[in-house]
């Protein structure tokens, strides 16, 4: 085939005018390899507690974290109720890093929550379009939708995929979310970006965490009163680390497995 | 039921005889915060390049998160060939945020490394293992490719739902991974955490950055030479923000919706 000829840009290639400045400010990096640094997942913790402040902050810092759309698929169950967080302590197998926190907060993947939030966001948009470019308050209205909707029940999943499949023979195109599967990546992926914040919040405040899967999901969705849409991404518990809180020495294998120039 | 008599402590639930010490150390909140706070999804990058070394060390940052069974199933390719980086921009659908990127990184979540991973981080253990707990040892072996096997195109995905399944119905069990769908929210999973350390170092070291998603995935797995199992969880692009390179004001629903206390 021939060269096509000059191509029209697309609505997503263009650079929309945009009145909003926002210029960066100077941070320390020192500070924040520290912080990075000194993570570690604790898995004793002492009893010294951690201020409601800091949970509170943290948290807030949690959901700064860049997400999918702006569709915050996310949520934050801080479980306080002293019969709640025996019963959670449980349903973590137990494991001293939950059994000795002194904080535990179940971070959850909302599979279902974004149309409202899509509704929201919109609206936002539409009382503040003088100072949003076009494009963004189209693409919320118009390619959202599209974009997520897969039907009741998915049904609409599969016959999503073979368009998708279909299209992308010919052309470039964005290939998912195309299934329930997708979602449920695409919804534990940005609550995971938060969790991540959440988590290197709790060291920034001189706090440590613990990340824990391999819980009894199932059961803390029933305690929490939680749909099946709403899965447990992760538990993260709090706390300062005991003395022998930390087991061994942070271990990484050869980064040349994972970083790769091309 | 009358209560059972004390029940027998799990290995999960024992606190081991750890010899490890490493004490937290202070961290500066307000510089952390400046950094969550200032990192913005940026659309327009500058002309200004961004220096090697800090690509490298914020990748380096990157490997640094908490990951899943410390199975490390992350993968960063960093695109710096001019014609692989052009042809990425086009699988990105052209957009600004890539096409006027310094650097683009193409970060990969990968189902199929796990076991690989897992071999070397026992042999760190073994190697290491007056200074590991038993515990960890024991869990690495044993634990580790029950938890994440499920034979060869996931056939015993299945099985082991309904076993889990079945099990979960009489005691507290861990619910997962159970699936390919699974497999991959859990690789995922691991790879957003590395992501948003990532993106809080570019922002720590003054540049900034943003993840793409609804990106055409399969052409950049072409692209990049890589298998079906080696998922891209998004594409992060760095350099440092133009004039208006942040589109608006940053927007969050109102935390009442997401931040629960039960």
């Amino acid at each position: 085939m021939a060269a096509s000829p000059e191509k029209k840009q697309s609505a997503f290639e263009r650079i929309p005018n945009v009145k909003h400045v926002e210029p960066a400010i100077k941070t320390d990096s020192a500070e924040f390899e520290k912080v990075v640094r000194s993570r570690r997942s604790t898995r004793v913790y002492s009893d010294a507690p951690v201020p409601e402040s800091v949970v509170r902050k943290c948290l807030e810092l949690a959901l700064l974290a860049p997400n999918s759309s702006n569709l915050q698929c996310w949520e934050f169950y801080w479980v306080r109720d002293a019969s709640k967080k025996q019963a959670l302590v449980k349903l973590c197998l137990g494991q001293p890093a939950a059994a000795t926190a002194q904080e535990l907060i179940v971070c959850v993947a909302r599979l279902d929550t974004w149309k409202r939030n899509s509704k929201l966001v919109l609206e936002h948009l539409v009382a503040n379009q003088a100072d949003v470019p076009a494009a963004k308050l189209n693409y919320q209205r118009k390619i959202v939708p599209l974009a997520y909707g897969h039907g009741p029940f998915y049904i609409f999943g599969p016959l999503k995929k073979l368009l998708i499949a279909t299209l992308g023979l010919f052309k470039v195109v964005p290939r998912g979310p195309a299934s329930k599967s997708d979602m449920r990546v695409w919804a534990h992926k940005t609550t995971a970006l938060a969790c991540e914040n959440l988590m290197l919040a709790f060291r920034a405040f001189d706090f440590d965490s613990c990340p824990m899967e391999g819980i009894d999901e199932r059961r803390v969705q029933k305690l929490l009163g939680l749909p099946r849409s709403a899965e447990v991404c992760m538990v993260i518990s709090a706390g300062k680390r005991s003395q022998n809180g930390v087991y061994d020495k942070q271990f990484r294998l050869n980064s040349s497995l994972f970083l790769h120039e091309v």
